[in-house]
C-alpha cells in the first residue's frame, strides 16, 4: 500500500507558459484544502538539486492567478540527467520530507521524472504547461490558449499594415515541431495560407496558390509559418523566393518570437491550470503516481507518463481542409 | 430526394455575440467554393420579412473575422411569431430563389427556424451564436469563450482597486438563467464565491464564508453573481446585507454590462465559428436539413434542432466544487 | 538651511490608479541612486498612525511597474484629519527618523499634507495619482491615461451591439465633479453626445439632437455621461426620458464602475510616474518642500500645495466644440 | 485673395499608422459640418496619379476611428517625386474640382506636398501621422502613442519569459532614425539599458553596465535597442557579444518588426488625430496653406511645412538620465 503523503513538493520546469502560476496557486491550494504540505521548487529541476525551495500557503500564492511566466522560475537542467544530479535531487527531497512531486512542464520534464520516480520512491504527477500543444493525453496544455491568442492579436495588427500597404506578409510563429499555433492561429487569423511541419507543402505550391489569390483579387495576404516547417528553408528564404516571383507583392517577413510565450493567461487557461492543479493533489492522495493529468472532452483525465513521453500529439487536419476553403 | 442547392441565405438573429462576422464568413466563403450563391439578410428574421438583404461574394466578407457583432445586425423579430411574418419570409426566399438558410443565433432564432421549415420547404441549419453558452448540442456556442475573457479581464481590473483598498466587491456578470459565464470566470478570476441560479446557495452561508475567508487572513473579496441568480434577490440587495454583516469590508457593486457582449473575438471563437459556418454550408449540400451545427469533443456535428430547442446545456458542476477548494 | 534628508517615506493615499506602482518604484530607485534610504507605509495615512511599514530597496520594487493598484495599498483616513491622528503619524515617522514624505494621491491626499507639514517639520512632495485628472498644477495625472484607454475599449464593445441592433446607449463613467474623462475618451469613441459637469445641456436639447442624428441616418448612438453630470438627474434618467420620445432607440444603460480603476497602466502613465516619483525625491533633496509635482508641457514642474488645493482644473472646451463637429 | 475651397481631398501616405482612420474621419465630417465636398485619394500620391478616388460623406467613415491602418491605403510613389507624375495628379485634381488637399503621412509625404504646392495652385496642409515621432512642429505624432504602447504590452509578455528563465532580451523596435519609440517605451516598460541613435553608447560601457547589474543581484534583464541605433552593427551583433561576455545570462533578441505599426489606436491618438483633422480643415478654410497642423502644449498650431521639411524633432535627453537613475 501507498504510504500516506503528507508533503508535497511543486515545481515548474522547460519553457514558461502561460498559466503555471494558476497552476501553481492551484497546486499550492488543493494541499491545504487537503490538509497537506506544500512546498515549490524554484527552477525545476536545478532548485531540486539545489534545496532552493521556498514554503508556500494559499496566501503566498493569491493574486497569481492572472500573472505570466512562473514566480518559481524555471529552467532546463542539464545535471538533472545525470545519476548523480537525481541522487542528490531525491537527497534534497527527503531531507524536506517530501512525499511527492507535482511537476509542470512538457515533454522533457515528464522525461526526467518518470526516471526519477523509476529509481527512486517519489510517486510523481505531471501537469503539461507548454505553449506548443505538442503533449499526448490531453487535448490542450496550459498556455497554448493564451499563446494563440497572443499570435492572432499580433497578426491582427500586422494585417493592418498589409492591407494599407497591400504587401504580403510572411509570419514565422513559435511551435518546435509541431503546427498546432500555426494551424489554429493561421485559422483565427485569416491567413492564406498555413505552413506546418506535420504537412509536406510544395515550394512551388505555396507561391502558385498565392499568385492565385493575387489575381483572384486579394490585394493582401498573410502567410503563416511554423518554426519547425521547412517548405523553404527558413522563413526568409520563403520571403525571398517569394520577392522573386511576386515582387509587386513587396513581401516581408516577421518572426514573431519570445513575446508569444509570456502575457495574462486567458479565462480558458486558467481554468485549464485550476483544474489540472486540484486534481493533479487528488490524484496523488488517491494512490495514482507517474502519471500524467489532462482534458479529454471536457473531463479531468490521468495517462501514465510512459505512456505520453515520446507520443505525438495529432493535429487537427479537418483544419488544414478547412483554412483552404476559407482562403478562396 | 432532395432539390439541389443553388443559393443559400444567411442572417444572425438574437443578441449579438463576438464572432457573429467569423462564422458569416465562412457561410460565405463555402458557399463560394462549393460554387453556390450566397446572399445575407439584415436584422435576421426582420429582413427576411422586410426583403433586405444583400449578396455576398468572398471579397464582401474581408477582414471581417477579427470584429465583433454583426455587420448583417441582429434583431428579435415579432413578427416572424405570427404566420403572417413567415408567410412573407418565405415569399421573399422564393422571390430571390434562396433554396436554404444558416440561420445565426440562439434558442429563439432556433424555435423560429424549426417553425418556419416546418410550414415551408426551407432547409435550415442553426449556428449557435451567443456568449450565454445556454444551448444543447454544443460544448460551447460561438462569443463565450470572448465573454468570458472580457469579463475576467475586467475582473482583474476591478481586483487591483479590491486589493488596494481592502473591499468586497460584488461583479454580476450575464448568462440569463445560466451560470456558465459566472462559473467560469469565477474560476479563471479566482473569485471567492460564485452565485449561479443551477445552485441555490443560501445567502447566510454565503456570508459565513465571507466572514471565514476575512477571519483566514483574505483582506479583499470577489464575488461573482450570475444575473439569474436569486441568492440574495438581486446583486444590490446582497451587498446591501454584505454591508450590514461586514462592514469593514465596505462593499461595492459593479454590474458589467452589455460591454460583455461585444470585443474581438478570440482565437477559440474565430476557429470555432470558421469550423460552425464552414460545415453548416456543407451539411446542406450534403443534404441534411434542420439541424443544428455543434463542437462536442472537437468535433462538429449535427443534432436536429427539435432536439435542442428548450432542452438544457448543464454546467459543469465539477467547478463549483474546484472553485470551493481554490478560494480557501 | 534645510536639514540634510536621509530617509524619505512614500504612501499611496485616496483612490487607486494605475501607475501608482511605478511612481513608488521610481521613488525607492531614485533614493537608492542618491543613497537615501526609503520606507513605504501601507494604506497612506492609515499607515502612518499605525505605523505599518516596510523598508525598500531597489528590488523590493521589480516587476510592478506594469501592474495596476498599489501595494502599499491605499486608504481614506478619517482619524488623520484629526490633531490626534496627525500627531501620532508625526512620532511615527520621528522613530523611524524619517526626514520627508513623498505623497501619491489626489485634492484629499495633499490637504491632509498641506497640513501635517505645517504643524510639524515634516517637508511635503505630492505626486498626482488619481484616474480623475482634476488638479490643477499638472497637465496629466497618474492613472487618467490609463482610465481613458479602459473606458474607450469598454465603449468600442459596446458600439459593437449598439450597431448590431440599432440601439442608443447611455454609458456612465467616472471622474467625480469633472468631466476630463468623460469629455476624451467620449471623443476617443465616438460618442455622438458628451454630457459633463462643466456645461449645463439642457436635456431636451440632448433629445432633439439624437432625434436628428436618427433622421439624419445614425442607427445606433452613444451618449457618454460624467458620474456628477445633472443633466438627466442621473443616467437612468435620462435613459427614461430617451426611452419615452426615442421609443424605436431602444435606450440602455451601463455605468462602467470601479473596472475603470484598475489595469495595467499605459506607457504613457509608466513614463508620467517615474518622472514624478524620480523628480519628487531630487526636489525634496534639493531643499524644497510642500509642493506638488506635475508636467506642464513636457516638463515636469513644482507648484506650492496650498495653489493646488481646492483650485479647479479647466477641462479643454476645444473638445466640445470637436465633438459637436465630428458627431455630424 | 484666396479662392473660396468648395472641394478638399484627403489622403493618407508613406507607412501607416494607428489613428490615420480617425483623422481622415475628422477630415471628412469637418468638410459636411462646413458644408464643403470631400473627396479621398487611395495610396497617397499614387491614387492622385491614377485618378483613383471615392467621395465621402459622414456616413462613409462611420465605425473607422477604432481602426488601424487606413482604408484609404497608403503608398510610397516614386512617379510623383517626377514633374511628370505631378502634373497628372494635379491635372486630376482639377477634372475633380479639388481646391485643396490634407496629405496625412509624414515627412517624407509633406515634402512632396511643399513641392506639390509651389507648382500648382493648391493649398495643402499636412497632418502628422507616423508612428516614429520624428516630425518637428508637434509634440506628438499620430500612431506614436499607440505604437508605445505596443512595444511596451509586448515587452511586458517578453520580461514574463526573461524573469521565469533569468535571461537577458535584446528588443529592437521601430523608429528609423530616431530614438523616441525605443526611449519611451525602454523607460515604461522598465528596461535596464536602452540604446538609441540619438547618443552614442559605446559597446563596451553597455556590457560593464549589465555585468553590473547582474553582480547587483538582478537575474534578468531587458536592453530596448533602436532599429537605427549603431552601438552594435545591429541588435544580433549585439547579444553576440553579451553571449561572450555574459554567458550564464543567456541573451536572446526579438526584432519586434511591423506588428508596432498596426492596432486599435489608444484614445490620445484618436483625440490627437481628431483635433488636427478637424483643424486642418478650418485653417483652409481660413485661408491657411501649406502647413502642417501639430499639437504643442495641448493647443493645436501650424507651422509652415518649409520649416518641418527636414528638421529634427529633438528627444527629450531628460528621460535617459531617469532611465539611468531607475535602472539602479
Amino acid at each position: 500500500m501507498a504510504k500516506k503523503i503528507k508533503k508535497i513538493g511543486v515545481m515548474t520546469s522547460g519553457g514558461d507558459s502561460p498559466g503555471m502560476n494558476a497552476a501553481i496557486r492551484a497546486v499550492v491550494r488543493a494541499c491545504a484544502y487537503y490538509d497537506v504540505k506544500c512546498i515549490g521548487y524554484y527552477r525545476g529541476y536545478e532548485g531540486m538539486i539545489d534545496n532552493d525551495f521556498i514554503e508556500l500557503s494559499p496566501r503566498s500564492v493569491k493574486n497569481i492567478i492572472n500573472k505570466g511566466g512562473t514566480f518559481l522560475k524555471s529552467a532546463r537542467s542539464e545535471e538533472f540527467r545525470t545519476q548523480q544530479g537525481r541522487k542528490k535531487a531525491y537527497q534534497n527531497l527527503k531531507k524536506s520530507k517530501v512525499d511527492a512531486m507535482v511537476l509542470i512542464g512538457g515533454d522533457g520534464t515528464f522525461t526526467g521524472g518518470a526516471m526519477f520516480s523509476e529509481e527512486y520512491d517519489i510517486p510523481v504527477v505531471g501537469v503539461p504547461g507548454t505553449i506548443d500543444n505538442d503533449i499526448c493525453g490531453t487535448q490542450y496544455t496550459i498556455g497554448y490558449d493564451t499563446a494563440l491568442n497572443t499570435v492572432v492579436d499580433a497578426i491582427d495588427k500586422i494585417r493592418d499594415t498589409a492591407s494599407s500597404h497591400n504587401r504580403l506578409f510572411f509570419i514565422e510563429v513559435m511551435g518546435r515541431d509541431a503546427g498546432f499555433i500555426a494551424l489554429n492561429s493561421g485559422v483565427g487569423a485569416g491567413a492564406e495560407e498555413i505552413l506546418i511541419p506535420e504537412e509536406d507543402q510544395k515550394l512551388e505550391k505555396v507561391l502558385e496558390s498565392l499568385k492565385r489569390s493575387k489575381r483572384s483579387g486579394k490585394t493582401s495576404s498573410i502567410v503563416v509559418v511554423a518554426e519547425g516547417d521547412k517548405t523553404g528553408e527558413n522563413v526568409f528564404e520563403l520571403a525571398k523566393a517569394a520577392k522573386e516571383q511576386l515582387p509587386s507583392y513587396n513581401p516581408r517577413v516577421t518572426v514573431l518570437g519570445h513575446l508569444q510565450r509570456g502575457g495574462t493567461p486567458t479565462c480558458f487557461d486558467r481554468v485549464l491550470a485550476s483544474r489540472l492543479g486540484v486534481k493533479s493533489v487528488e490524484f496523488l492522495l488517491d494512490g495514482q503516481r507517474d502519471i500524467m493529468v489532462g482534458l479529454e472532452n471536457n473531463q479531468v483525465v490521468a495517462t501514465p507518463i510512459s505512456d505520453i513521453v515520446n507520443s505525438e500529439h495529432d493535429i487537427n487536419r479537418e483544419l488544414l481542409r478547412i483554412s483552404d476553403i476559407l482562403s478562396i
